[in-house]
């Protein structure tokens, strides 16, 4: 429910751009639609979705195809299918060891993809920077680039501020009170507005629109690595906080008992279920990241005793904080991330019993908890949605400034 | 940002009903209002303000007057006021020691109240149910009721299903898994729709609209009473979670080694803050409720050194636990409820000291702490603010089936 009390008129243009909007979602979100459908899935009239696809159409973002008749009586509505090489956005994903560029067709196609491993060293924000700007120049030369690019969307591993890319903490990445927005916007050079999320917001977002959360609106993506990150969706709206610093989950405290955070604090969630917590328990060096998690875990599955005890004291403690995260935000859906998913088949039986026996009963009972399913790319996923974001929004726009046409002698 | 990609298409009738609410919404939240500022407000012309008003005026909703002359040229804009004497709610709130029953008029003013105190026992649904019933047709008998009255908000002390008013649990009242809502049905014998919610919830919604925190769109409210309750508010929205069960931060686990929580799980927040951790760490028996409370604060002000440290320790974990929603929500302001009210002067600065030391940086800076405004009164004023939920939403459903005249017969 909506508790402010303002709430914005509507004028004729105003809904003309939330009709266009919703249309332009549909077909984003489900793919090729016939006209009928999108009049069911949008409540609007037959004449207004034919009006309005015509604008889509005549902007060469939207093909109309006749549809194979159904063998009920009448005229097949024709299909409505996004032109995906048109219109497209540039993804990026800064992880410790990783960095990542994709190029993402309008309707979330994957049109190009580079990734490349980094020595995991602290690599200043500049080098990033211009490493990124490098893989950008690569892709958007090659052939399957779609003719104009619209935005720029980025994941980071770190605690960053929406409105401007500013990065307060990236600890794995050696990063504190980093300007990254500012040096993305002079590498890369591009006249495209570049919007930066963390990571794991960006990872709830893709899974919610593509991966194992699709049409649930009370979600929880908690994505485990060195540091655990938490992407919150609750009544179809992902929460964000006042800046953009919301969800950071792993610094929940949970043991006043336990061991020193690199954040300054004690006994956050991570300390207990983040990778270095896993590999210490399991008799290995702390910092081995993602391939000495991975170790652990072909060892467990091979039956090595330490191993799986390991894994397990990490289940419960995984168990353990989700149990308060179900009591605070009455989730349906927890979708587990990162090393999570990995560690899922052993730990699952544990983190049920830890919400059994922490978890209200109420909030308990209907909530599922399931491995991500989109994988290492989630977070590029989720970029690519959030560059997205302002033409989904208002379509009327591009369609008004031909914007769409002049972005792409910028790329 | 709304995360879902499906979006529902705006037909003329729909845009009619949104601006018809915007302008509802205007008038109850900051009271009368010119057509100019009307217009500035919601962003609509002129002569749609006009045309809608009058459909308002039409019906008795709303009157107009010649505004004072400012000493500008030019006609004065007329004043749109609303007549609060036409339309208004029953709210109610049921707490473990006390019930209490109002007549709000559409724009919030407490038209009546009546507050009965309860011995503290375990008092079955049934007979609230018939104590609130007699209050009610009390107070609806009073000459102050409005003519129509069309609907009923209640505030409860435990975990509440939204959609029926179910209660899971509330375990002050001595209840679990009882139909309130049935109940309360069946008791008051209305044609009128009750909507149920737990009154952390209500409190965060009332000081939201008319308390400590109007405007901001980031907030916990955060009530302490044998249990401790929070009612949060995200990026405008009201955290329900997907059944209304959100917001239990009381059973946020913040010590593993801490003792049994009445829930069934160990070291949850309310068993280090709520007022029985208050009164055993002063030497006093738990269970003596408020007004012991009331008694350690009276020894605490007057410089008793038990008294001041049981409230210190309060302070501690009240700031570790604030920490941690800290991180997960980045609020811009947190608002104690209830006896954290009272407590607060006391409490302030160690409760800073801990938000310093185990919150992250960038999201402790923005925040400020600060006392609830509405008092003991603010669950029963959400309460209101509830039951007018359907109405400010969809005015134009209630002006044209004449719904709200006829709801007075029923009431």
């Amino acid at each position: 429910m909506p508790v402010g009390l303002r709430a914005i008129g509507q004028r004729s243009e105003t809904v003309r751009r939330a009709n266009l909007s919703a249309i332009l979602r549909e077909l984003h979100a489900d793919g090729p639609a016939s006209r009928s459908a999108l009049v069911a899935r949008t409540g609007l009239t037959r004449s207004a979705i034919g009006h309005l696809i015509g604008e889509f159409v005549a902007a060469g973002l939207v093909s109309e195809e006749r549809a194979a008749p159904l063998g009920t009586p009448g005229r097949p509505s024709p299909l409505v299918r996004l032109e995906s090489n048109r219109v497209g956005v540039i993804a990026v994903e800064i992880e410790v060891d990783t960095l990542a560029v994709a190029i993402v067709g309008l309707g979330g196609e994957v049109l190009d993809l580079l990734r490349v491993d980094r020595e995991r060293t602290d690599i200043p924000v500049e080098d990033t920077a211009a490493t990124v700007a490098e893989l950008v120049s690569t892709v958007v030369r090659r052939p399957a680039a779609p003719d104009a690019i619209i935005g720029v969307g980025v994941a980071v591993a770190g605690v960053v501020r929406r409105t401007d890319g500013f990065v307060s903490m990236a600890p794995n990445l050696g990063w504190r009170d980093v300007p990254l927005g500012q040096r993305l916007v002079e590498a890369l050079g591009l006249s495209l507005p570049i919007t930066i999320a963390n990571e794991a917001d960006l990872g709830a977002l893709a899974e919610h629109r593509r991966g194992a959360a699709i049409g649930v609106s009370d979600l929880l993506y908690i994505s485990g690595e060195v540091g655990v990150g938490g992407g919150i969706i609750t009544g179809g709206n992902q929460l964000t906080g006042a800046a953009g610093y919301a969800g950071e989950v792993g610094h929940m405290p949970v043991n006043p008992q336990g061991i020193a955070c690199h954040c300054g604090s004690v006994g956050c969630w991570e300390t207990e279920v983040g990778l270095d917590a896993l590999l210490v328990r399991a008799g290995r060096q702390a910092g081995g990241g993602r391939s000495e998690a991975e170790a652990v875990v072909r060892e467990a599955a091979a039956g090595g005793p330490l191993a799986l005890q390991a894994i397990e004291e990490v289940g419960r403690w995984l168990g353990f904080g989700l149990a308060g995260l179900v009591n605070i935000f009455n989730p349906s859906l927890i979708v587990l991330g990162g090393s999570f998913t990995r560690i899922y088949p052993f730990v699952n039986e544990v983190v049920e019993h830890q919400l059994e026996h922490f978890a209200l009963p109420a909030p308990r009972l209907p909530v599922r908890v399931v491995p991500a399913t989109l994988g290492a790319d989630a977070s590029l996923i989720g970029a690519a949605e959030l560059a997205f974001e302002p033409f989904l929004a208002d379509p009327a726009h591009w369609l008004r400034s031909g914007a769409a046409s002049s972005a792409l002698a910028s790329a």
